[in-house]
């Protein structure tokens, strides 16, 4: 098959921007550090195998090879193939076998892992921050003087060297309130209560849209965590369609919603409904590993094909962020191939969206 | 394989009745008015290009051909070889083409479009009107005399050449509210202070109910617009398990539930509850295009096979009309063909299902 | 394909443990009466076939040919042929091509139909009692003294015997409300209202709390009727995610959510999130028909492979309890060799999940 051929190997050749991750670990950990890792929702220490599971099946299939173990090898060897290994030269390998050329690091959660300089030494590419809102407002919490002033000054100074910012209002009451700007007086006065409760772990409703609205007013591309994630977020309160009366105030600010499952065709269409709002699937992808391609086929209903970007969200074992990268291309290649086989599309159009997708709407909403 | 050949041919030659479409354009319009066609959900000029999506790559892919135009032809080819064309010379070549006996006409939009008897003329099939509930409100509201009244003589005077009614009470508050019928006081009281309003676009939650109700009693089937439509609507508060207790009360008036992409699901476990509910997947299908067959196939999970219908909910340009069909039969012929295959269903079983969805239903229901 | 061939037959030949099944008819009826049992959700005589739909059409293509008569036969040779059986002939045959080892019968439908007894004689396997919380309520509703120690003594004596326990709080009110432990204070007014009202038929929000809590310091299995059901519930509050502070404060109690559909996939995440949460997908495996292996595929997402069970859900035909297993095992054997053959899962991965899920997962948290 010629015609398949080329397609398949566009895809296995594309150049990614991964648009958001985490960082990789720093240094060596136990076993059930390694196997929580492979469990997203659970937020106490898991029972059973997280190897029991699609992740864990993905990483036994697509990073053992990598580790020189035959495709399948059982999780024991594999744990102990990859202990043999520092997590620094774990993250040197599987990054660079990511083909990616642009990492945009969320750095919200900072403990532990490697930070936007380190991951652009470890993977060889460049790196790029993207500045997570619920802590520019903590930092103000702690500053001195007016609070919204001090969240302006703190966020304008951060995003002057950072490609966008990221709200986790998913997992700090979701989306199912009022999103509109509060005034003033209510900000210095939600500030002022919570300043005087020491200030940490921003839950804050009047806070919590302050600080959107200011992103929106920043113009970066504003990601939004929506959907999966651990069970302290409320799931079914991160429907992105509750966040249709924000959206319809946004204006032109780039909005990105994230991970999306179980809510990816009501993200679809957002992605239609507005301008200025795009999709991405990191995270849901490496989750569902085997069932990846069923997930990326519906990312690919309703949202306009040039309003659907690439991340792994990878965050903590370097596999996930080789494996993002991985089964998105086996995951694209199979639906696209699909749709050409039907006559639906030609192959000159999967190959175009292919390359929409792995990196020009990122590069141009990111200017990177 | 001579037995997929019966099957799919059977598909390609069954002739459909469309129960919802609106008209299609009367006159020549610019690039932008097309590819904002190309885009259900964004009520602004979209900044994309409309063609970059499932139902502009089917535009290109199934539409081209019938302009004498390479399948996959590029946009720009083809919207200047659409361009050659006035609108009626197109709306008489895709009508034509859609093998299509009936047409069920919502005539709540109709400014620019054809009429029913304008559709009949260009389609060389049958054309009956479907009365747009809140448009008979809005008539009624301009009456003069007692509202309850002249709502209800103006429905049975424009219902008796009709086949049935409307309701687009999603896109006026949606669903989730209390849907019992208003006391003849409240209608009285609301009507009131609607008509010293203006008397335009019906919003009045105690009105819309008064409408359903008056649908109920008239006995001609009663369509519902349901979930994917335009940001206007909360697409959230078009779930239509909020219908549960008005369906509860609905008695034996035949409901069809329209588009209800994402919540076909849901739309098909309310098609197997209540002997009087109808399902119809129009609109979606147009709008996903190679992954119409996925959707079909869930079209024909918990509802009754004699309780799905076929529409296309074709407005403005005439491919719509067309590419609704000739999406339906491709979807349905792999579905179908994948349960045979499958040792699940018979090929008798299939071509019968097949008659039930695209015609014998309809039939019934509307008696046309 | 010896490859396939070894996982096939692996299933095929896989005994089950079915953990959550009703009884089969015990008498003859007429032909409403099954064509409505091949409707779940509609509580009214259907006016339409029941073989129109994907389970009638299951019936006609797998369960004929065990009543001598040709795959795909027509509807009405069909329900002639089973006519000239008695109802226990016929569950003689069904349930034990089943190939099932262990039944868990869920006795608070028992109107008519095989108790645990029965089951073990008709089938030659094992049967263990699944007690029902509201009936346990509603025996203590007649007991003499206090309610609240009258409903321990009874949960406590029946359970003693019994595997597990069921709530159908799903069809008393749904999921969407505070699930916390009630005061004793609280519990004896309930009780006290509820009794002197008749103590029929538990809708009381504050007993049925008090039930849940009591099955979970029991510590044997709860299971949960979750989504699909008739239409006495409504659907839209019984997604699971509205069980979310429940399950936070539930303990190592494993807790079954069962059916499911089309909150598949919020079970799963559930399944993922909490250590003693599990999943079934019973009920609708069987509605879905050929539409079955879709479904079965959205159980293996989300959810470690350890923490799903299988059931038939099957109540009054005896065609429903052999159905259950056999569009399980296609389901299964379809969905697990695509899983192989895109290269995502080994075959042993494969065979091993298959034993999870048809039995080992099952003998474990029920101890049969």
């Amino acid at each position: 098959m010629p015609t398949a051929t080329v397609l398949a190997q566009h895809i296995a050749d594309a150049p990614l921007i991964d648009q958001h991750v985490h960082g990789c670990w720093l240094s060596a950990g136990d076993r059930q550090r390694f196997e929580n890792a492979l469990n997203e929702a659970n937020t106490e220490p898991i029972t059973h195998s997280g190897f029991d599971s699609q992740l864990g099946f993905a990483v036994r299939a697509h990073c053992a090879p990598l580790l020189g173990l035959p495709k399948h090898v059982d999780a024991e060897t594999y744990w102990e193939r990859r202990s043999e290994h520092t997590e620094t030269e774990l993250a040197r390998l599987f990054l660079r076998e990511a083909n990616v050329t642009d990492w945009l690091v969320d750095t919200g959660l900072a403990d532990g892992v490697t930070d936007v300089q380190g991951f652009a030494e470890l993977s060889g590419g460049r790196a790029h921050e993207v500045v997570r809102l619920e802590q520019v407002a903590e930092q103000a919490a702690q500053a001195s003087g007016d609070y919204a002033s001090a969240f302006e000054e703190i966020l304008h100074r951060r995003a002057a060297t950072a490609v966008g910012t990221k709200s986790i209002l998913a997992y700090r009451g979701g989306f199912d309130g009022d999103l509109s700007e509060p005034s003033a007086q209510q900000v210095a006065g939600a500030a002022a209560t919570w300043r005087d409760s020491g200030g940490v772990r921003l839950q804050d409703w009047v806070l919590l849209r302050f600080g959107l609205h200011h992103a929106l007013r920043l113009g970066k591309p504003l990601q939004f965590h929506v959907g999966l994630g651990d069970r302290d977020c409320d799931l079914h309160k991160t429907n992105p369609l509750y966040l249709l009366d924000f959206l319809r105030q946004s204006g032109d600010t780039p909005i990105v919603l994230l991970h999306c499952y179980p809510y990816e065709r009501e993200a679809g269409y957002l992605a239609q409904a507005f301008n200025n709002v795009y999709l991405d699937g990191g995270l849901s992808i490496n989750f569902l590993g085997a069932r990846g391609p069923a997930f990326i086929a519906r990312l690919l209903e309703l949202a306009p094909f040039d309003k659907i970007v690439y991340s792994s969200d990878g965050f903590g074992p370097a596999e996930l962020h080789f494996l993002g990268a991985t089964l998105w291309r086996k995951g694209i290649g199979r639906t696209l191939q699909e749709f050409v086989d039907a006559g639906d599309w030609s192959e000159a159009d999967a190959t175009r969206v292919v390359d929409l997708i792995a990196r020009d709407t990122a590069a141009r909403i990111y200017r990177v």
